[in-house]
């Protein structure tokens, strides 16, 4: 059979043995991804991570803020940390009813130069984070740029996985931010690390509307 | 001065001295921040490429798509290569004026074993590209999983660059998929590699809405 095939091949142009090839590599594909989704058959609300300095950790959370829009899920998001500025997908989500947000923080930490002003904002927006973590009505949950909070110690990380283990068995939580802990990544079923390859700000270009903004 | 201070930190407390290190460090931080947002002072359109085999790639462009809606912007989405499956992202955008959408790819190239099919599906969502690149009206263009008819060649590279170069002067663009060719990644203003850590089909979950779907 092997031999046979061989032979039949050396009387194919190059461009049909090319051609060949090419639909055999696409078959074979397509077995692999079609296994793997077989596999994959469990449906339940899953605990995503973004984290690592490239840019796109927030703007993918509320990507998929637009995705469950699209299933007319009900959301939920809560910003920390940040607040300094109004930025666009706030303006844009907060037309939304089926979106309850919070922009809890008070500017980058940088910016207010006072730690306990930062707690107390931090732990303002955990509490209400919580809420959102134990609201079956829920389907989607972002909090956004808690990796920092966790990592100045603003909020516990027990108290971070206790309730993100503990919240309704089909909600969605995404967490970002850089510098996530080890024990959350543990517990989450997706984690995507951004890595930065080039910035616009290198070249001297500024945040952007639309983009960062 | 040095040895003054030296002497004076010996008078504080532990718990002192470490709120002193703490507001020196959010000092030092606030400066560096401060020093490169001054310099970057250029305001243009920019070239954004989300490539890498982790999640978040079209969902961050998305999220991009959300904040430019918040600033009234025009937004124009291209879809390559997907289109078997219906998703959420397209119900949601599909209701705004501001956003044309379209999606002309078949199915993932694996689903549909045919590739003539294919490159004139990649063909005519490419002709698409070009008049969003030429139109001034709008300001945030997304070619979700460009990279991927790249890869195949079913869309010229040096085409796509030409139309990316000599776009609008304030436009952005962002391109998604996996496998980015480096004259692209050469070009672009801000890449982000997005690494998978673990995802939850690994662990047997399927594809969820408002996640991937």
């Amino acid at each position: 059979m092997s031999d046979k095939h061989l032979s039949d091949s050396s009387e194919l142009t190059e461009e049909q043995q090319r051609e060949e090839r090419y639909l055999a590599r696409m078959k074979r594909k397509k077995e692999i991804i079609d296994q793997s989704i077989a596999r994959a058959d469990q449906d339940r609300g899953v605990c995503l991570v973004h984290t690592g300095n490239g840019k796109g950790k927030s703007s993918s959370a509320f990507g998929m803020v637009a995705r469950a829009l699209g299933h007319d899920m009900q959301v939920g998001v809560v910003q920390f940390i940040k607040g300094a500025f109004s930025t666009g997908e706030e303006a844009f989500f907060r037309r939304f009813p089926e979106v309850q947000y919070y922009v809890m923080g008070e500017g980058f930490t940088w910016e207010t130069q006072d730690k306990e002003r930062d707690i107390a904002a931090a732990t303002k927006a955990w509490k209400q984070s919580e809420k959102l973590l134990n609201d079956e009505n829920i389907t989607l949950v972002v909090l956004d740029e808690l990796n920092i909070a966790l990592k100045y110690k603003y909020v516990d990380l027990q108290q971070v996985i206790k309730a993100v283990e503990s919240r309704p068995v089909n909600q969605h939580v995404v967490i970002t931010g850089r510098g996530a802990p080890q024990a959350l990544i543990d517990i989450a079923d997706t984690v995507t690390e951004m890595q930065v390859v080039k910035h616009a700000y290198q070249a001297g270009i500024k945040a952007q509307k639309g983009v960062e903004l």
